[in-house]
C-alpha cells in the first residue's frame, strides 16, 4: 500500500452543504428529520444520492435488498473494491446526522478523488445500506444483516410496520428494489465513518475515535407475576407487588453491569406496569434489561446473575418471574489492519483520537462478518442522537471524513 | 332504642337471586359486570332497582346528580330517616357485588320488614348513589361528595369522560337527573355494607368487618426528569437514568410504609416511563405513590418522608425531581353510636367479627361528614375486587345483610 500524504484532505464545505441539502428532505418537526426507511421521502433521499453519485462519474449498483452501491472504477480489473457508507434513512424523530454523514462521507471520497485526479488500483464504492434504524421494519440494520447472513431476504421481506406494509412490497413500491443478489459483491474492505451517538469523544476532547470493537448485546424480558390488589385495603405482609420487584430488578440490573467495569453497561429502557391505574396495586411488571459488553462472555456472566439474582429477589416476594431473551448479538471486534489505517491517519492528519467501543449497533459490525471492517467516530454535542436536536460541528464532521478518506485511499492503494 | 331480637334475619335467598338478577344488566367479558355510570345499562339498572323499591312499597326521591332514595315510612312524622345504600354502578371490568350488595341488602331490610309487618319510628331510605366508582367521570364518590358538601354541584357537572362528554349531560341523557335540591335531606343516621375488597376477614376467618376508621388518601405524582441517551453508547457513570431513580423512590416507598406498620400502607400502582424504549435509557419517569393511615399525622409524616427521602435519592444521581399532590382525602372515624349498634348487631346474632379499616374510599366517608355514619363490610374471596372475577359466598352476603339489618333497625327504632 501507498500512504496517502497528510495534506490530501476532503472539502469539508461540500461535504457540509450537502449534508443540509440531504436534510431538506424528510424534515421533522424540531429541526431533525423524519426520513424512514421505504417512505415516499426516502425514495427522494436516495434520488439525490444516486445524482451526486452520477455527477461524480459513478455508476449505481442496486440489489434486491434497495442497497445503493455507488461506483468509482479503479485501475486493476482485478481487485476488489473497498466499500464505504452508512445509511439514510433516520429514526422518525431523528437528527441529521446518524448515518448520513457516513454515506456523504463516503460520496465525498469520491468528489474529492475527482478533484485531484487521484486514481486507486480498487474501486471504491460508496454504499447506502436500506433500513438500519429499524424503527418501521424491525429488527435494525435489516438490510445489511441479509447481506453479512445473518438473516434470510425472504423473512426480511415478510418484515411488518405497524400498518401491516411488508418491507418487499414497500421497497417495490417505493421503485427502489433492485435486481443484484443480496451479498454476492466480494469486499476489499468496509469502512464506515459515524457520529459516535455518545458523549465520550466530546468529553475527552477529542476529534476521533478509533473504533475497536463493536459491544456485544442481550436483551432479556422480565415478566413479573404478582396479584392485582387495591393499594388502601391490601395489608403489607399480603401484597405481592410486582412493581416493586421489578424496583429491585433495577438496582440489581445497574450493580451487575458496574461489577463489570468499565465496559459493561446494564439499563432498563421498556417498562410497562399492569394494570396501571393509581390505586392498584401492580399485579405484573414486563420490562426488557440491556446488557452490553465487548467480551462475550461478560455478556453471559451478567446475564445468568441477572437470573440468579432476580429469581432470588422475586422468591421472597412470593412473586412469579419469566425470563425471555428477545434480542442480542455477539460483539465485535473489527480488522486490525483496517483499525490500524484509521488509527494512522488520524495520527498523521494530527487529530487528537482514542481507541473507542461502539455501544449501538451499525451495519459495519453485519459487514465484519464478510469483510475486513473498521468504523471511524466523530463527536456529537452532549451525545446526543435518535433526536431532532442532535448535533455536531462542521469541523468535527470535516475531521471524520479526512480520516475516513486517508483509511479508504490507503486501502484502495493510490496508483503513482 | 328497642334492641331487635337476634332471630330478626333477612332472606338470604332473596338477596341472592336479586343480586345476580342485577348482574344481568351490563355484563362484562369474563363474568362480572360493565354497568359503568351514566351509561344505558345504568339506567335500566336503576329502573330495575325503582320497580323492586316500588313493589315493596316505597316512594323514589330523585336528586340533581341522579342519586335514588327509597323511602319507607316511620311512624313518627318529625323524625328523620335512616339512610342505607352504596352503588349499583361498577367499573368497566367489575364484579356483581363492589356497590350493589350495599344498595340490595338496604332493599332487603325494606322488604324483610315488610315481611315481618314490623314498624319503625324513623322511616328508613335505601340509596344509590351515583357514581361511586369514578372510573368513567373522575373523582370517585362523586354524588356523595356533592351531598357532603365536598364537591360543588356545578363542578361534578362539568366532570368529562375520555370522549368529552359531560357528567350533568349523561345524567340528563339516561333520564335520571332528578329536580331534588342535593344535601337538602337531613339524616339520622347513614349505614353501608360493602364488600371487604382486601384479604384480611377471609384470612382471619372472620364473617363480619365492624369499619371503625376510613384510611386517609395521599397521591404525590412525581416526576423524574434525566436524559435521554442510548443504552449501548453512555458509560454507566455519565448516565442520567430516570428510571433507576424510581427505582430507588419505589423501595423508598415501601419502607417508608412499614416504618408505619401496621395501619399504613404505600405503593405506586401507576409507572410510566419515557421514551419507553428498549435502547433508550429513559429520560423521564411519571409515577404516582399511593400513601394510606387512619392517622392524619402519619400520612403527612410520609408525604414529608417521601419528599426528603427521594430528594436525597436523585440529588446523588444528578436528576430532577418535582412533586405534585394530585390528590387525598383525610381519614375518617365513623361515629361510635353507630359502629356500636353494628358491633353489637354481629355480636348479638353469632357472626364472628372484628374491627377493620377501610383501605379504599366508600360513599360512606362523605356521608360521614354530614350524618353520625358507620360500615359493614362481608369477606370477598382473595380480596380481589375491581375484577370481573370478584366474588362472595351466599352466607357472606346474609350475614353482612343481617347485621346491615340489625344496626338499621335498631337505629330506627322498632315500634312495639
Amino acid at each position: 500500500m501507498t500512504t496517502p500524504v497528510s495534506n490530501l484532505r476532503i472539502n469539508g464545505d461540500r461535504l457540509w452543504d450537502s449534508l443540509m441539502e440531504m436534510a431538506e428532505i424528510g424534515p421533522g418537526i424540531a429541526g431533525g428529520n423524519n426520513r424512514q426507511t421505504l417512505t415516499d421521502e426516502d425514495a427522494v433521499g436516495r434520488a439525490l444520492f444516486q445524482k451526486w453519485c452520477e455527477e461524480a462519474g459513478c455508476t449505481m449498483g442496486l440489489d434486491q435488498m434497495g442497497t445503493m452501491f455507488a461506483r468509482r472504477e479503479g485501475t486493476d480489473p482485478d481487485a476488489l473494491p473497498v466499500y464505504v457508507g452508512s445509511h439514510l434513512d433516520t429514526q422518525p424523530t431523528g437528527g441529521k446526522y446518524d448515518g448520513v454523514l457516513g454515506v456523504l462521507g463516503g460520496l465525498e471520497i469520491l468528489r474529492t478523488l475527482n478533484d485531484m485526479g487521484i486514481k486507486t488500483k480498487h474501486p471504491i464504492v460508496a454504499t447506502n445500506w436500506t433500513n438500519e434504524e429499524g424503527t418501521r421494519f424491525a429488527p435494525a440494520m435489516l438490510a445489511s444483516g441479509v447481506f453479512g447472513g445473518v438473516h434470510t431476504q425472504e423473512w426480511a421481506y415478510a418484515r411488518e410496520d405497524v400498518e401491516g406494509k411488508k418491507f418487499g412490497d414497500e421497497l417495490a413500491r417505493i421503485g427502489w428494489r433492485g435486481d443484484e443478489e443480496v451479498g454476492a459483491r466480494k469486499m476489499h474492505a468496509f469502512f464506515e465513518l459515524h457520529i459516535e451517538q455518545g458523549p465520550i469523544l466530546e468529553i475527552e476532547g477529542k476529534d476521533i475515535g478509533v473504533v475497536t470493537h463493536g459491544q456485544g448485546l442481550s436483551w432479556t424480558e422480565i415478566t413479573i407475576t404478582g396479584k392485582d390488589s387495591h393499594t388502601g385495603s391490601t395489608p403489607m405482609p399480603m401484597r405481592k407487588n410486582a412493581g416493586l420487584g421489578m424496583a429491585r430488578i433495577l438496582e440489581a440490573v445497574e450493580q451487575i453491569a458496574l461489577s463489570h467495569a468499565p465496559h459493561a453497561v446494564g439499563a432498563a429502557g421498556h417498562i410497562d406496569i399492569y394494570p396501571n391505574s393509581r390505586n392498584v396495586i401492580p399485579g405484573k411488571a414486563v420490562f426488557t434489561v440491556d446488557f452490553r459488553s465487548p467480551d462475550l462472555q461478560v455478556i453471559k456472566d451478567m446475564e445468568n446473575k441477572l437470573r440468579e439474582v432476580a429469581s432470588a429477589i422475586v422468591g421472597q416476594m412470593g412473586l412469579g418471574i419469566t425470563f425471555e431473551k428477545v434480542g442480542g448479538f455477539d460483539p465485535v471486534e473489527f480488522d486490525e489492519t483496517c483499525v490500524t489505517a484509521v488509527r494512522n491517519a488520524a495520527e498523521r492528519m494530527g487529530y487528537s483520537h482514542m481507541n473507542l467501543i461502539s455501544g449501538a449497533g451499525h451495519d459495519a459490525c453485519w459487514i465484519n462478518g464478510v469483510a475486513p471492517t473498521a468504523m471511524v467516530m466523530c463527536p456529537c454535542v452532549g451525545g446526543l442522537s435518535h433526536n431532532e436536536a442532535e448535533d455536531i460541528s462542521k469541523e468535527w464532521a470535516t475531521a471524520g471524513a479526512d480520516v475516513l478518506m486517508q483509511a479508504v485511499v490507503e486501502t484502495a492503494e493510490i496508483v503513482e
